[in-house]
């Protein structure tokens, strides 16, 4: 079994050593360590992976103990996580299929350590690919008056199926501050531009009438406050006078089904931390 | 003798085929032609090469014939231009030497077909570098006070050496509207962050506080409106949280050298066009 | 109807304005115009798509036409396409899913104007892709001693199915001489690495042991000589030395997907042409 | 005083608890660690830097601790450096102007924490830059039958000057054995390719030949075997068939100065580690 420990508190000196004469005295090899300070902050971030013996059995008890001997001492916030069962992803659609083949193809290739339980949305429109890949598909439709009731069927349906965490896959919607405060830093998003140029609607658009040479797009954590999350990902791709905003409507596909899987496989491998509306991405 | 004509006119039937056949019937053989339609605009684009033999001498006849029997009916505007003499390249530099290190460096090496008559600055620092080049360095300091009188010192200089276009390679100073008019679309800056992300003042520090994990450079003409002009070349590079302002300082500097240099080279050959705030850069 | 022609004959002077000349004699109106010289081999190359107007309709006398009073004055190469029908693309696989998903999902998205009458693999492995998209599966295993035969059959598919070109998506066989010759640069492979870097098995393996810092992927036109074709199109990625064989092949499997369906979409656009072994892509 | 240590050793258990729990016990602070385990070779390579409380003073006892207690015990290579003296860099140039100048300028700019006590060439054309740049420049011509004297010259001045390590700025070159082995992985150099693809002499023109897509260089450690040694750094950029072998030379330009200026600087901060003629660049 694998354990992956993940860590944030005030920076001072000695947090390894303590931290790793911790997990050695505790059965624990460490086979992967990465950390962060972030200066301006004064925040230290670690991300260690460890493998226990064999013999090891009692993982409670290793919790408590470093949340007694680590974690209140150096006021820690931290999280430890096991492989030993797959993280539950909903996927949020709307009429757009590019991201969600991606992401059902890597998935069916065994590239994303994950259940997919569901895919939501509030069109019909992909539900037959939802169905080439034997998924379940819930169509809540909703207009603006019953958006909240809408929104109690789609956290009725995440509660149910114990979604660990939500990917906007092209969604389109707006997702309420709510259902935000139920999965904080846990609902991924796409935007299709180089955040921050180009933020709101229509980005691609702006994007062509600004004359730019380059496009992108980004993959971030969904705040209250639209598109400016913290950023998990970016890429971008070159276009020029030639392209017309359809081209790079086309381009710009390539990019966010690449950047979400990017983000997606990150989040899974639990490898982001957030702080500050920002991201450490451990490599 | 090598002669660019440049070309541009509201779209429609015929004109490509009208021009090539006058071109041909005056003795001029196209080596290059590049042509864009703006269709959202409806605006066609023109850039031709031409040789003509070595017998053809009159090319202000050839000019007025252009003129006549094809401007004027296409409503083109346009432009020709012969590669006997170089063009004559201003310098406006502040106290960052990377840019005109690089410059300088290119302009040694024979890669920038222009002249440098001078290097001008309202700061002392880089003078060594002008020395170091054999490049004449005007020092012109000014405050909130003076600042008009010192842009006439400055017209007059670009006056005097009959400057064809201005580079501000890290000038960081705003150019005045009055400049700008007497210089128009033959202003190049280069801006430190990827446009119109990060406007203004300070954009790493800017970029560091969103999270970015991309960080970039734009060249674009100068405008009245800030950082808001005609872009012609941009590139980017990645970053990490690891990264400080310092590092994308750094690093932004490599970046803003290339694609300064790229530009300006686009300048120089006419390979750019401007129409709508945006570009048409041939290749 | 939207007509492309496609020229490459001995440079000379005059070749742009007679071709022009003679579109727009013949009610012909070019809508897009580019044209390539490769110097060292003094070879002219061209792209046009024409308009005709509404009332042409004999475009065999214009063919015949262009070969009397260009081509063969020229001495030009040239081809004709309009765009009223779909070319025929069949699918060549193997085990690996990603570049088929990925074709797939763009056919079924309407991006890739073609059809696809069938999916052809020695293995059985992905016929269930193929029933999820509705394809045609034929199923031709061979081994060493029925190579002959299995080849004969898919050249029998091939004609019965009136195929326009062929896309090795990971076909990891070899192509015979034989077949190449009945599609001369009309099949299109992906090779997993940069090439001319890598070529032949396992490139990712090769690429770990050299330890670069960049990998790659080529989608190249298929030739006699293994992995020597000429390069359509090339993009690469960034590793480091914390990256395994397995994450050089899973990093790599985005870059192959995007590649190859950048080189199909080229092909499809007939904006590829081949000289020399190599390739002049229009823009 | 800031202090690096660099370790590599085979893989077991506890090393980085041990030597964390050691550095900790000796009063110093880990301000950095990253770690990398090859897990083909098993072997474990750490960098660490750390500073030491105000009153530590006894370096020298450190080291033979971490010799007895540590080094001795896991079998370590390792090596630890102080950033109180500025590494001596040598540079060696040729005709090539485009790296000399970006190293210098960089070097004016206080980019490099480097002191660079002369340059050597077998050419007198860049002695203009040294003098712009008052470095001391030494011309030791040779041809095939005075190159060993050359070279006992050349080891004269390393010695002399106490140089750490050398970069080939476009020395173009070939270095002796006897040369390579009195600076092991300490001579840096700059190829024109995308290494593995046209190692050897004119790179730009196999790439051309070849019809590639994209272009690149290679930073890398001189090694016996021509433009095989451990790869420190990458890039590319994007060619098309409209670019000559002179644009490729002048594009690589670009790439080569930006490359090679990594690499250097990634051998100053002692990020690299070599192992199985690769690299591990720690962050």
């Amino acid at each position: 079994m694998k354990t992956t420990i993940l860590v944030h508190c005030p920076d001072q000196g000695g947090i390894i050593s303590s931290v790793t004469a911790f997990i050695h005295k505790n059965k624990g090899n460490i086979v992967y360590l990465d950390q962060h300070v972030d200066k301006p902050a004064n925040v230290f971030f670690m991300r260690m992976v460890i493998e226990f013996s064999d013999t090891f059995s009692d993982l409670e008890s290793f919790k408590s103990l470093f949340q007694k001997e680590l974690a209140s001492i150096y006021k820690m916030e931290w999280s430890l996580h096991t492989d030993d069962k797959l993280p539950k992803m909903a996927l949020f659609v709307s009429k757009y299929n590019h991201c969600l083949y991606d992401l059902l193809s890597r998935y069916n290739s065994g590239e994303l350590a994950v259940k997919i339980p569901f895919i939501l949305s509030n069109h019909i429109d992909l539900k037959h690919i939802a169905d080439q890949f034997e998924i379940p598909f819930f169509h809540i439709p909703f207009n603006k008056t019953n958006k909240i009731e809408a929104e109690k069927e789609q956290l009725k349906l995440l509660n149910t199926y114990e979604i660990d965490f939500i990917v906007l896959a092209r969604y389109m919607q707006i997702v309420s501050g709510n259902l935000i405060s139920k999965f904080p830093n846990k609902i991924l998003n796409i935007h299709h531009s180089f955040l921050p140029a180009f933020a709101g609607a229509k980005p691609y658009h702006a994007a062509f009438k600004r004359g730019v040479k380059i496009i992108g797009a980004t993959c971030h954590y969904v705040t209250e406050e639209l598109d400016a999350g913290p950023i998990i990902e970016q890429d971008v791709t070159t276009v020029t006078h030639s392209h017309s905003i359809e081209d790079f409507i086309t381009k710009g596909r390539d990019l966010e089904k690449i950047v979400l899987s990017r983000g997606v496989k990150l989040h899974i491998a639990r490898k982001t931390m957030v702080y500050n509306n920002k991201t450490v991405i451990f490599s």
